[in-house]
C-alpha cells in the first residue's frame, strides 16, 4: 500500500478537521490514520493525516500546489507533505562508543526503521568495522580544534552527496556548529545521557552520582545552537540504587540511551513529530 | 465550554473521517479533539470526536436523529453520543477493603473524575464511615448464598433510584450474576488483582508467590458473565523481589490496583473507550 | 517477634561483617536480615542488621554501652540502634493540598506504616476534618511573614509534646527555617514535585510544561537548610505526552508524589536508610 | 582485585551470619559484599558473600574441604563456591532471530558481561556472520524431528569441548530434551516472550493480541523439562495500546526480551542467584 503523510500546524478555528479531511477525500485519498490535537493555552491546532494514495487524484506537485492554496485561508498554517514513497535517508554520526550505533543498525537490519541508513560519519576510525558488517558506507572525518570548519564542510558535502534527510548524533562527542544546527534544524536528533534539563553538559553520570539521584535518564532532542536546549522528543529513565558506581550508572544508562534514541528516530521517520515553540507534538 | 463526545465504530471505507468531521462542521460544531484508528486485521474503523456545542445547530434529539440517518449508509456503524453536559453518575460496590474506595473518593473530592459518585453499595457495613466522610450515600446489602437474587434485585433498585450510569467494583468480593453482567455490559468496571490472563480466580497474590514471579500486576476490565474474561481496559505492574512475602505482595499490589482502576474509571467517564470483540480501543 | 535494628557506617577494613555479626550472635541475638554495602570510591562500609531479641542478653542501655566500646576500635564508626519496640512517632505537616495526607493516613489505617502518626500540623485549617476522620490530633498554626519564629517555636513545642521522631512535609507550602532544618536533620522528609535536580524551586509543573519534557517526576528527600538540596531518598516519574496541560501535569504528578513519599516514609520507619555525604544508602 | 563468591542456602537457625562471616574473616578474607535473606514461610536462610582473596589463607581445594566440614553441622546446607578468577564460559544457542544474539554479543564486546562467550550454536546457518563479526566460533547443528538425539549428542560434545558453564537460549526455537534439561539444570537460561505464567507455549504475541492485553512481557527463566515452568529469574513489560498489531507487539517485545535476558545472564554470571523450590533468590 502506498501512503502519504500530511503534518499540519496552524491557529485553531472551527472547521479545520473537516477541511483537511475533505481535502483528502475529495481527491480520492482514503485516510488510514488521523490524529489531531488542540493546545488551548496557545490556540494551536496540530494534525497528522496518513492516507492511502491508490486512488488519489493528485501527484506530489499538484498536491503541494493545492495545499499552498488551502493554506492561504488558514492563519499561520505550516505543513509538511511526505509523498512518493522514497524512504528517508539517514546518516549516523558517532565517535568511539558503539552501543547506539549497533542498536540502530540492528534495528535497521531487522526492518524496524522506516528509513535507509545510508552513511556513518565518525571523528574516529574505531567503528568502521561495525558499519562494514552492516554494509553501510563509513567515512572518518577527524575533528580537532583547528579544523572545525573544514570538518563541517566535509560533513555537509557527504550529507549532500548521500542525499541525507535526517542526521542522528549517536553519541557523537563533538559540539556541532551553530550554522550546521540551523541548516539541519528539525532534521538532526541527538541523544543526551541525562534526564534534561537536569545535568546539562559534560559527564552527566558523574553529576548524577555526586547528587545521589535514584534515577538516571536519557533525552532525545532536536539539535539547536544552544547546547542541550533543543525540543525534546522522548525521555526515559532507569532506577538506580546506592550500589551503583559511576561505571554502573554508565552501563545502565546505555540501555536507556539506545531505547530513547531508537524511539525518537522511528517517530521522526514515521513523520509523527511536529515542532512548535521549542516543544514537540508527537502523535503516537 | 459545553462539549459533546461522539464515539463511532464501523467497517472501514474511504471518506469516513471526512463524513463525520463534515457532519459536525456543517452543523456549526467546532472539533476540539479528534482521534481515529483503523484496525487493518479486522477492517474496523474507530473514531472519537469531541466538539464545542456553543454554535451547534442540533439539540440532542435532533443530533441523534441525524446520526441515525447518517449511519444508515455506513455498514455496521455503532455510535454513542454524549451531549447535554450532565455528569455520568457512578456507583461504587465494595466489601471490607478500603484502599480503592478511598482512592476513588479522594480523586472525586479533588475534582479528578468527570463524574458524580452518587452511591456506595457494600455487602459489609465496614466502610460506611468512609462514605459518610465524603458525604456519599451508603447502603449495606448483605449477600449470602441463599439471598443472591434478592440482593441483586436490591442492587438494581438502588442503581435505578440513583440514576447510575457506571458501576465500579472497587474490590467487591462477590461474583455478580450473569443477568446483571449482561444488563450492565460495558458499564461495569472491575479491578482484578493480577496481570490477566495470569492468575485468574481467587488469591492471585498467593498464586504469584508460589510461581515465584518477579512482577505483580492488576487489571481493570469490563465485567462479563465469564469470570475475569471481559474486555481489558488497563493494566500495570510492580516489580517484586525475593524478599516479598504474600503480605508484601498484597501491599505492593494495592498501589497498582488503585492506580489502574482510577485510570480505567477516568477514561470511561471521559468517553475514551470503545469495546469491540472483547477488546477495547482506548483513545488517550 | 521482638526485633532490633542496627545501622552502621564506618571506614572499611577487613573483618567488619564478622565483628558485627559476632557481636549479635555472642549475645544471643538471631540475625533475621543482614545487608551490607561497601562504597569503594570512598572506602565506606555500610551495614544494616535486624535481629530477633528474644534470647538477646543485653537490654538497650547495655547494648548501647557495648556498641560504644566496639566502635572505639573502628575508625569513623557511626551507628544507630533501634530497640525496645516502640513505634516511631510521626507528625505530618501540610497546607491545603490533601492527596499526600490522605495517602499516608489511609496507609497508616491499613497497617502499612510501621509508625504511629501522632499529629497533623497545618498552616491552614482546611484539612482538619481529614485528620478528624482518621482520629489524629490536628493543630492549625497560621504562618505569615511576621510570625515565622513564633510559628516555629509553636511547631517545636507541639513536636516535643507529642514525642515526635519523624516529620513528614506532606506538601507543606512553607519554607522551614535553617535552625529547624538543623535540629531535625535526617528526621524530616519532604516531597518535592519534580525530578530533582531539575526544576528546583517554585511551580515545577509550570517549568516542566515550558521546557516540553516527556516525563515528570517527584523526589522525596531529607530537608536541609539549602532548599531542595538535601539527601535524596526516592524518586519516580510518569510519562507525559503533548496532550498534558499544566493542570494535567499537576494531576499526574500527584500520583507520583504520594507513591514516592510513602515509600520514603516507610523506608525511614523501617530503619533502612543511612545518610552519608548528602547521599543515602537505602537497604531495600 | 581477586575475589571469590560463596552462595549458601540452608535451614535457618541463630548464628549463621556470624558463622559464615567468621569463616571468611578467620582465614584472612575481606568481605566486600554481604547479602542475606531469610524466607520465614519456609524457614530458609540464603546468603551471598563476596570476599577479597588477597590475604585468604585457603586455596580452592582447601576452602572446599573446609566448607564440607562447616556444612556438616548445618541442616540442609547447600553451597556453591566460585574461586580462582576464571571467567565462566558461555554458549549461546539461537535460530534465525538476531536481536538477542546481537544484544548479548555487543554487551560482551563492551565488557558488560563477566563471562566469556565461547560458542554460538544454531539450528540454522543464518547468524554465522554475526558470530564471525564478533570473533566467536559458530557451529550449525541442524535439527529435525528425526535427528533430535544425534543433535543433542552433538550439542553436548560441543559444550564439553568448549568447557561451557552456562547455556543461554537466545530465542532458540527448538524444545530441548528432558535429559539435557536435567544435566544443565540451573545452568541453562531461556527467554520466553511473554509474561509467564500468561501465554505459555507458542505464539505468545498472537495470544496477547487476541486477549487484548495492555501490557506485553518477557520472562527469563532456568530451563526445566516442563516447558516454560522453570524458576523465573527476571521479568519485565512494555505498555501497548490498541494501535499495536501482532507485528508491532513483536517489535516492542524484542526490546523487552533482550533487556530481560541480558539482566538474567549478567546476574547468573555475577553469581547472584540461588534456586530454591522452583523459585529464585536474586541478590541485586
Amino acid at each position: 500500500m502506498k501512503t502519504a503523510t500530511l503534518l499540519i500546524a496552524c491557529d485553531d478555528k472551527p472547521g479545520l478537521v473537516s477541511s483537511f479531511a475533505q481535502f483528502i477525500a475529495a481527491n480520492g485519498g482514503n485516510i488510514l490514520d488521523a490524529d489531531q490535537h488542540t493546545e488551548h493555552e496557545t490556540n494551536q491546532f496540530f494534525m497528522r493525516l496518513v492516507f492511502d494514495t491508490a486512488g488519489f487524484a493528485l501527484d506530489e506537485p499538484a498536491c503541494r500546489s493545492a495545499l499552498v492554496r488551502l493554506s492561504s485561508n488558514i492563519p499561520n498554517m505550516r505543513w509538511q507533505l511526505f509523498m512518493g514513497g522514497n524512504l528517508p535517508r539517514v546518516a549516523l554520526m558517532c565517535s568511539k562508543t558503539a552501543h547506539c550505533v549497533y542498536d540502530l543498525l540492528v534495528r535497521h537490519a531487522m526492518g524496524e526503521l522506516p528509513g535507509e541508513v545510508a552513511l556513518v560519519i565518525s571523528n574516529h576510525d574505531d567503528l568502521r568495522q561495525v558499519a562494514d558488517h552492516f554494509g553501510i558506507p563509513f567515512t572518518h572525518v577527524p575533528v580537532d580544534k583547528d579544523n572545525k570548519q573544514a570538518a563541517e564542510d566535509q560533513h555537509e558535502a557527504l550529507l549532500a552527496e548521500h542525499g541525507i534527510d535526517l542526521i542522528v548524533l549517536a553519541r557523537y562527542m563533538q559540539v556541532v556548529g551553530p550554522g550546521f544546527c540551523q541548516r539541519w534544524a528539525g532534521r538532526c536528533i541527538n541523544i543526551h545521557h541525562s534526564f534534561l534539563p537536569a545535568f546539562v553538559g559534560a559527564k552527566p553520570y558523574h553529576q548524577a552520582f555526586e547528587r545521589g539521584v535514584k534515577i538516571i535518564g536519557a533525552t532525545a532532542h532536536y539539535v539547536t545552537a544552544e547546547l542541550d536546549q533543543g525540543p525534546i522528543i522522548e525521555q526515559d529513565i532507569a532506577h538506580v540504587g546506592h550500589h551503583a558506581s559511576v561505571k554502573e550508572l554508565t552501563r545502565l544508562g546505555r540501555d536507556v540511551e539506545r531505547q530513547v534514541l531508537a524511539r525518537a528516530v522511528r517517530w521522526h521517520l514515521e513523520r509523527r513529530i511536529i515542532i512548535h515553540n521549542n516543544r514537540t507534538v508527537v502523535f503516537v
